[in-house]
């Protein structure tokens, strides 16, 4: 049997294999990107469970549209309206499967083969996996300390007349951790502007913020084709799957809405109501302080731990927020080859590799530290320093 | 901006129009595919969910493994090898987000633009739009009161090599109530086991059958390149859009799992242990059997009516299952304009035309009968009635 080159040329094993190993019990994993599972609201999610039965009965379990639930889209357009000061429109938002649902569709809709995406390097592995389903062209552009690289933006987009979209994530990016700063986001405001062509701004973590002020978008509420994506799996449950696709653009909506008929007709509606009546029945800023006040604790501690025991040749960013630091070992240390030096200690995280369209044996990798208690989280990072000073002398010599 | 070839072919206008239509309050719809809500368990479900809480906490809102939930896969391997001697195992699962997703998966996974799929003549036009998405060549095949016409499947298969896979659905077809008969199952068996091409045998309503036994499969446990879709949508719930695919190609099963990975990490977590629950602890025997009762005297009531009020130049299917009529007029007279005819007097269908790949304003039309009583079934059977004769009148002047 022959299959298709799209489905030949996407990358799965990689990833798919690390987390299988780094998901035997006794080891200490910062691989994932799992929320602590004790932010999740269950008593009040089961309380609206019930209560939304007895309200709504059948509704919860028929089909549905294929746009989603109007109350939820309503929510979604006044928190952004809210907090951003913007004019978002129920119309203007599609409930997905998760904002990974979002990504792949959107590439479908926008990109024939070998037609170009810019990327972030290094970039969310995921968006990678789902944009390489329709065969384009990667541009990517690197990131710095302040966000991307804007020159190298300019350039690109200049360059290169097929690219259709650019992908972003603004907030606490995974798999770096960086904030784009005021200024970068005003500078590829400034560049993109010229281009009839889609930023999409994914956001799944921009809530989960413990340092420093929100910022306003790049491109959402200016740009013509701005897309805004976001998620309810870091601040209320991952588990049901309820993200969402927020543009402005009638066009492209009306095409992704066809393109969410066609794969899947539409997002669980028990989900989305449940979510929905979750929402307006609680109080999320407060719920979602308590995930901050957690995970600013455990990043505290990765960080903290990582000032010890690590080599200081070793680099790493110190997010404000999200779930991810980003490691940088000297030059010519292979991460992938320290994974496997790593595992025999029982300690697991995300080589750098899948996060690059095109290099690999980096000597970055990614660390999460949401899933794992402050004195766990000592415990890897303790294991994981000794075995990067063996490492890192070895090279010397 | 300019879209991708693949989402500008795809159809989408014409149904989501239809229903939009026939939505609304004061119409007689027949136009929709939705099961009767009466017959969701809503009490077991809201149990079940309460004592799913309890005993798995976290980890129904946490994320999980693309493959789906194990027991759920276990579940389904068991019932199929119970009722069909099948030795399905859980690795030959992927739990999907209804059968939809599997379908677009599937077709992602094995064709190139251009390259070849047989679809039945009239075939389901929620498949056809997945298929669109991949840009290829449509080989429809005609349905028959037994099946699928296998001299014209064999000739079809024989002089287009670029043929990747078979869709069909042999029990009570989508739109037309149609079951291939055993002989037919044999036959085209026959045809296709010379082929190094996949048959998707799609079975979302294999379980309502009110009349005759069931029919073994074509291909599942024969064919090496056999895939079995199911879905809970129509026997439990469709709001949890929780569907799977049965295949053992190990390598097929691979690139679909890549797939599903890239589209939305993995289905609702939160429903398919619900869902795996309530099988697990109640009788869906008798749940069914409470359905098909309910839809027989629904099919039986539409059935009757149309013989009382439809001219007798009409023709119609007579399903032992599922949940459709596929009607016949008088060559000449367009079902679309019919439908707005009928909108008039406040009763919906779905005309013949998005069944087709290349056909339109056909004279068949689609009835279903699963969402209205017996007492509705008469009345817009009634008024359909007397448009026909209106019709049919004009024709032979």
């Amino acid at each position: 049997m022959k299959y298709s080159d799209k489905i030949l040329n996407t990358p799965s094993s990689f990833t798919r294999n690390i987390l299988k190993v780094a998901g035997a019990e006794d080891v200490i994993s910062f691989a994932g990107g799992l929320p602590n599972p004790i932010s999740f609201p269950i008593d009040a999610l089961q309380e609206t469970i019930n209560n939304a039965i007895e309200v709504h009965g059948p509704k919860l379990f028929q089909y549905s549209t294929t746009e989603g639930y109007l109350p939820l889209r309503q929510y979604i357009a006044d928190k952004y309206n809210n907090n951003f000061g913007l004019s978002i429109e129920p119309e203007d938002i599609l409930i997905t499967s998760g904002s990974q649902q979002a990504l792949e569709m959107i590439s479908q809709v926008l990109v024939n083969k070998g037609e170009g995406i810019v990327v972030e390097e290094p970039g969310y592995l995921g968006a990678l996996q789902a944009f390489y389903l329709t065969e384009p062209t990667f541009y990517p552009v690197q990131l710095t300390e302040e966000g991307l690289d804007v020159h190298k933006l300019a350039e690109t987009l200049k360059t290169n007349p097929s690219i259709k979209f650019i992908y972003v994530v603004p907030n606490f990016q995974n798999p770096t951790g960086i904030t784009y700063t005021a200024e970068n986001r005003e500078a590829i405001y400034e560049v993109v502007k010229k281009y009839d062509i889609v930023l999409i701004e994914d956001d799944p973590y921009g809530d989960l913020r413990w340092n420093g002020e929100k910022l306003p978008y790049i491109g959402a509420g200016r740009l013509e084709n701005s897309v805004l994506l976001g998620s309810f799996s870091k601040i209320v449950t991952p588990g049901f799957r309820i993200g969402y696709m927020i543009t402005k653009n009638k066009e492209l909506m009306d095409h992704v809405n066809t393109a969410k008929q066609a794969t899947d007709l539409h997002t669980n509606i028990f989900s989305q109501i449940v979510i929905y009546e979750y929402l307006a029945n609680n109080d999320l800023v407060t719920h979602i302080s308590k995930i901050t006040d957690l995970y600013q604790a455990q990043a505290s501690a990765m960080l903290q731990a990582m000032e010890k025991y690590f080599p200081p040749t070793v680099t790493f960013t110190k997010p404000d927020g999200g779930m991810f630091i980003w490691v940088t070992l000297e030059e010519g240390i292979s991460a992938l080859e320290l994974f496997h030096k790593a595992m025999e200690v029982k300690v697991a995280f995300v080589p750098g590799d899948p996060f690059y369209t095109n290099k690999s044996n980096v000597n970055t990798l990614r660390l999460n530290y949401t899933n794992s208690s402050p004195e766990v989280i000592e415990e890897g990072i303790q294991r994981l320093g000794k075995i990067l000073y063996d490492v890192t002398a070895k090279v010397l010599v």
